[in-house]
């Protein structure tokens, strides 16, 4: 099934990526929680995370870990924020947000609006770490 | 270094159990944002779940696939939401939540006050599933 998520993975549609393999992608969440939230997708569409095959599912998390290794020390942080919620796109993903408190991952957050350059410059900076 | 989840790895302080092997543990969080909301943890106390080995990590996500299956069994819903906040207890741990909005996972929530019966209960039907 075609989701935005297929579509930004075929170039369809245009992202902010920060990391690319055969298997995954991360990009810039379009609206994000904090500056480098960042969104780490299976390139093979599939809605739900735990529908996964185990080793899929393992290697996501893997990706996911480089990712927010180079997310903290961009953005220096306390933690970088893990979030799977999967209501809103059927494509599996994982949020990755840098957090000083629980409350910046609430969903119900403004969310930063970003110019295209602020943007390419943060996955630029990203990208160059992971 | 001794954190209250140590302690219930030790069997010092009591929990509801819901998953146990070599490396790993699930018990019902204590103070749930739903009924089913289930922690895991590796028993080796690790503060930041980015600073596991690549090998524990995906472990660890196959274990929070199992038990995610489980929850969907018992407490139907949307979809098992995942969160990794890690500010307040300094051992690495991942909510498991039954999801029918976004805000089901929102921390802000007021938790739920549930019996050590209903807890047991929950636990009991939980682990019958894993």
């Amino acid at each position: 099934m075609e989701t935005i998520f297929s579509k930004i993975v075929k170039g369809d549609i245009p992202s902010h990526k920060v990391y690319e393999d055969d298997n995954f992608l991360a990009f810039l969440d379009i609206a994000p929680l904090k500056k480098g939230h960042t969104l780490v997708i299976p390139k093979r569409t599939e809605d739900y995370l735990f529908d996964l095959d185990d080793s899929e599912l393992a290697e996501m998390m893997i990706v996911s870990k480089k990712v927010a290794k180079a997310i903290k020390k961009v953005f220096p942080c306390e933690k970088v924020g893990v979030a799977v919620l999967g209501l809103e796109v059927p494509h599996a993903h994982i949020h990755l947000v840098p957090l000083e408190s629980e409350q910046d991952i609430n969903f119900a957050n403004p969310k930063l609006q970003l110019s295209q350059e602020e943007m390419a410059d943060i996955a630029a900076k990203l990208q160059a770490q992971v």
